[in-house]
């Protein structure tokens, strides 16, 4: 299968200056989630140029992009599309000074600070040379670029809007992230590797008085604080010391003056787990302690739970992730590697999801290697790396782009181009 | 001295219409603290008008009036004259409509919801009666009219702006205040009467940090929270059970989401306690209990602490508390009460404080009698009968304003109309 | 009434070397509760002497003695007779070496500490003199002497074995106990004046588990910290600030080693309230707060609650309280005062409480006038004056007795002496 | 490699009676730790009559057996020898029926409930395979019998015997336990394998005073539960999700009753970290924790910290475990497995770290593979099978012994068997 791959990469140098316009156009021009017309209409087009079968508009901004090529299997792979609300600070020549006007009527930054123009870029690039080396490989390629994965409901909207009879039913998904590893690293794992993210607002009830007759009142700041510190309980006694959780209460108000004893108090939560069980389980924890603080205090009222946001873990697939991790051996070598556990949250797994089949999900590198080695050097990694989400987030354009596109399509090709497979 | 009293006091009825007037007059005219300048005009031409030598002006709009008659003890007698920020809806036909521009450009209501027009009035009308009957007594009768008691600072400004050398120093101070108990009714009580009241802010700071990653934060909602909790050993386990105290924490602010642990908190406290030394023993708890919560979570920054407002304990002189409850109980019979100890607060006591004189300090009733009388009958005192500060606070005129004349009269005349005093 | 009680106290000085041997006698053979088998021998056969009619082994060793003199009034007078398991350190000539076999077969040191042979000795002293001076009054008095006060079971014993129908029923019960003021003081006061206590042992349930695996665990110790943090909040934030009360955990108990999670916790709590309604409100506050602290963790088993001791409030009735502030007034001048609310509690409450009708109960002091001054003038009363259950509690023999004996003869004859009542 | 051991284990047959027989008398003979005298005997007879050089008594019972076999690497592989105070209740024929009288004079009972006689057996068979085989590997090889591993003091007192001068220095050291896995089942793990394990005392000082009077006390059950409450963030807030970590508080204890606030609060906890940076982290955080609850409560002392026991983290070498995990691949076969991260504390790595050398150590199962199964089938693994230090702990006697005796000589000729070792 290597040699295959080999074969349909071998075509890289013929594209590589198309996608580093398209990846500088994209970084120019962010687009916050389900607002990403400028950039679906880009993939689309790029799409329906390489031949592919392209519907629009699957989820608002979605696109779907269908390349049979005889009986075989069936690769979706996936790259996001939206920006972050961020003032771009990486002083690149392509930086983006686009803003947008939100329901305030404020204008606001937008920013490609996550590297999902890296995604669409790369997705793009893999979509054409599997087009054009077709005779390399058989079955059938799915080019899926999906809006709003920072808001966790992209790829909800797609599913609503019809996903599943809108594209061929897939036999695995393909997606990857660019993280802060030296561009060149390609990073895979079995199992958990993305987070759970659950956040919820929460509202305790108490009975307001003056600040000077507790007797009158029920103390709802009391009973906040009480929740903050029970809660710490659930990951130091409720969890094994090896299964990862966090709790964090982010968010606390309650209460407009030091003399008056408010009615209520409202604490906003965010949970990390890394399994259902894990994740239920905490949830349900939460629940269970809130409750009881409330009675502790004999709260006149139940408390409220109102979900924010909801990102489900991801969850590698062991065969895929096996699959891609050797087909990655085989082409990267040493830049081959098993990537560390993330305390980040993604949205794609609720496409496999939605279709029943497995997925894989990798990572590659976005630093200049060299910058990074000596920050590794200096122990400043933390420091001097800028991470996803930061203003400064800026993926040198190569070697990421070609590890990209090389990763989708050795990965793609573990499939496509296996005969095991046919 | 009873006698003398009552010779005094015959007066009243020929008064009565005026004060009544008055009293409407500044009921309609509400004032906030320090921009009391129509009443304090009001004050001090009624002072002249009855041969007071007057001081206007002091700590911007206090009023000072001096009755010298002969050699004698010097009586001072203090009323305070601001409104509260309140819309009225107590329906009276001199209810008040008056608004006030804030620093922010907002109109906002006025509203005498504390009573301070009864006292005006009841002041006004017994310097009147002292000054026509001053042969009845001899010595010196100070009125003196203080503004902005709510937000605690104007006898500060009236003794920063040179008080004792603009009055004679007095043998004691005496004030009253009107509070929800019949009409009629008088109530001395020595010792401790109103509690100190002090208010801070409290910051503490953390280490703000991404949700998932509180191994990178100092997480301040912790802080904050372990700071409430431990807080309520102050008042359980520092305190005996018979020494009253409050420590409210009426507001508490940390963090924008659920997502993010922010840096730092904010909490605001109301700290009620009745003497000197529980005050600085509950106040010095507190910040303890802050800064070790603060160490506990490492904290990377010392907590702060800002006094917002601060009123004294309002603890009644023995002897003189004596000598008027004595007075009043020959006057009043059995309208002469001790009144339980109150959880309001007032700044009366620094005047005395700053000549180092002693004082005493007295509730008069201002409810309807009958309509007391029937609450009382059905339990529902607590929720029938409006109190100060409330926006249906709504003193009857009468008996109210004869009691304050009278109490007042009495009460000074046990200094003034006593031959032991002389 | 007050020359009623100086006619019959004129004899005082002919029995008082009888009572100070008779007190000698008992302070050198204290007893413990229930087993007062020799004091009680000798209020009897005193009783009996001054011609009363004397009922023993009234609930094991009470005593009760009527004296019927004609119409009037009936007075019960009570009196309490137990010792402590202290080992006296008074050095006084007559000071206990007594010692008693415990239940596991250990000697355990007996000292009269609380002063119950002076309350002994004292309603001996006036149940005599009332005999030897019949004819300046009329009525029944009543001398009862309880077991067991110490332990809360006397009164109760008493009063399951009979006794209302083994005594007449009074118009009023009267008490007195020594306390640490200086002797001669007599302090009576209206309402509350003793705390009720209760005591009870709450065991709260979790699941053992090894302690690496705190997952598999329901931890019982963190339960019985939240309780202990939890349960501040009763005095905090439940009861007004001028509701004195006290919740303290006084013992907690857990586990067996640092490595292995117990599967239990046992508390001890005593509880001081001074009226029903705060002491029901507080023992069903921590009720409350132990169940949903238990829930908040997800107890497998219902916390059990057992009650180790239960003393009632002391609440003397206004009426008799009254009557005999004012007899004492006439009677002790300067030395009658009001003393302050005690922290301490009595069974003797449950006796007027059987019969139905009011009581008062007043202290009078036990020090050495001039060593109490002293200790005064320096400000170390506190720290030099042996209180009540401590090894060196020595009450000075002189004015104790006399001052005991006149008061109870005093109070007495406040009914018994008083036209008003006949 | 493999064709070496094979060779070698071939003779396994021929020792396998004997060693079953070892087996079931070290079982019937269990010894607490530093009392091995027994076992250590047999385990030097043993090594003898294989030709090892053997020396006896190096920090009291341990044993170090020497068979040099020309130049090449030196290979320690070192077994346990104690067994438990445990009350064997397996129902095996070779049943423990031992007991042994501690220092109170009391009987305790002794089981091999941690399979140490599991590690002896095979460490002898080993032994004797190699010397029995020794042309068909070269080098050195040393059998180390360590006494007191429950007490974590063994390895340290063969160290401070002398043992890094009365052993060759090392080039690796080799250690296996026997786990509550199949039998037959081989397990290495690179890295992180066993947790440290601290256990602490920590005492907080209060001031003692009578349970009504909490103002006159320092409350040390409110400073010990705080404790007990904040000591649920170092784990919940100071570690990063992924960082396993345990904070049991397994005791608490304060007072004697209810009545009474005491003067101290003695807890003890257990403490289990994975790297020696996290361990500090948190033994730090604790320490810290503790001492700002002291102040918070205004403690009139210092508490105090007493270091009960602390065993370090286990974390294997990665070259030796790789080769070791490749030596076991290519002799076991899908037997060979990696293992889980596990809670359990070890103090074998002292061994190594005294002569700053390599080590691994790997886990074998000991549970009738059968009954596992069907465990796992019916998802009842962790209430059917008995774990370690459990009553019921009974190893089948093959192929657990096989396993072993294999697991050791394949690991150990991963270095003499080994050309490239040479």
């Amino acid at each position: 299968m290597s040699d295959t791959a080999r074969t349909v990469l071998a075509g890289l140098g013929s594209v590589r200056s198309d996608l580093e316009d398209l990846y500088r156009d994209l970084h120019r021009h962010p687009e916050l989630g389900l607002r990403e017309h400028r950039t679906a209409k880009r993939a689309a087009d790029a799409l329906r140029q390489s031949g592919y079968d392209v519907t629009e508009g699957v989820g608002g901004t979605g696109v779907v992009g269908v390349l049979a090529n005889g009986d075989g299997p069936v690769v979706m792979a996936r790259a996001d599309m939206d920006a972050l609300p961020v003032r771009e600070r990486t002083g690149l020549p392509y930086a983006s000074t686009a803003t947008v006007t939100d329901e305030d009527g404020r204008e606001q930054p937008v920013m490609h600070a996550c590297g999902h123009d890296v995604h669409v870029t790369c997705l793009t690039g893999c979509a054409r040379l599997l087009a054009e080396h077709r005779d390399a490989w058989r079955g059938t390629f799915v080019a899926l670029f999906q809006p709003s994965e920072e808001n966790g409901d992209g790829a909800d909207a797609m599913i609503e809007d019809g996903l599943t009879d809108r594209s061929p039913r897939p036999d695995v998904v393909l997606a990857q992230h660019v993280l802060p590893y030296p561009a060149g690293y390609v990073g895979t794992r079995a199992g958990s590797f993305l987070s759970a993210a659950d956040s919820l607002r929460v509202t305790v009830h108490g009975r307001g008085a003056h600040g000077s007759a507790p007797q009158a009142s029920v103390d709802p700041v009391v009973i906040a604080a009480s929740v903050v510190v029970r809660l710490q309980t659930v990951v130091s006694r409720e969890l094994a010391a090896t299964t990862p959780a966090v709790v964090t209460v982010g968010s606390v108000h309650a209460g407009s003056g030091p003399n008056v004893i408010p009615d209520r108090a409202v604490l906003e939560l965010n949970v990390r787990t890394y399994d259902d069980a894990t994740r239920t389980q905490v949830l349900d924890a939460i629940k269970r302690i809130v409750r009881a603080e409330c009675e502790a205090s004999r709260s006149p009222r139940e408390p409220e739970f109102e979900r924010l946001s909801s990102f489900p873990p991801t969850v590698n697939d062991e065969e895929p992730t096996r699959r891609v991790a050797e087909a990655f051996g085989a082409y990267f070598g040493d830049d081959a590697h098993t990537v560390e556990l993330q305390t980040a949250s993604e949205d794609m797994s609720e496409i496999p999801g939605a279709f029943g089949v497995p997925f894989t999900y990798w990572a590659i590198g976005g630093i200049d290697p060299d910058r990074y080695a000596e920050a590794a050097r200096k122990g400043t990694v933390a420091q001097d790396i800028p991470v996803n989400h930061s203003a400064a987030f800026a993926p040198v354009v190569q070697p990421t782009l070609d590890t990209g596109v090389s990763a989708l399509t050795v990965a793609a090709l573990a499939w496509l181009g296996d005969d095991r497979s046919a």
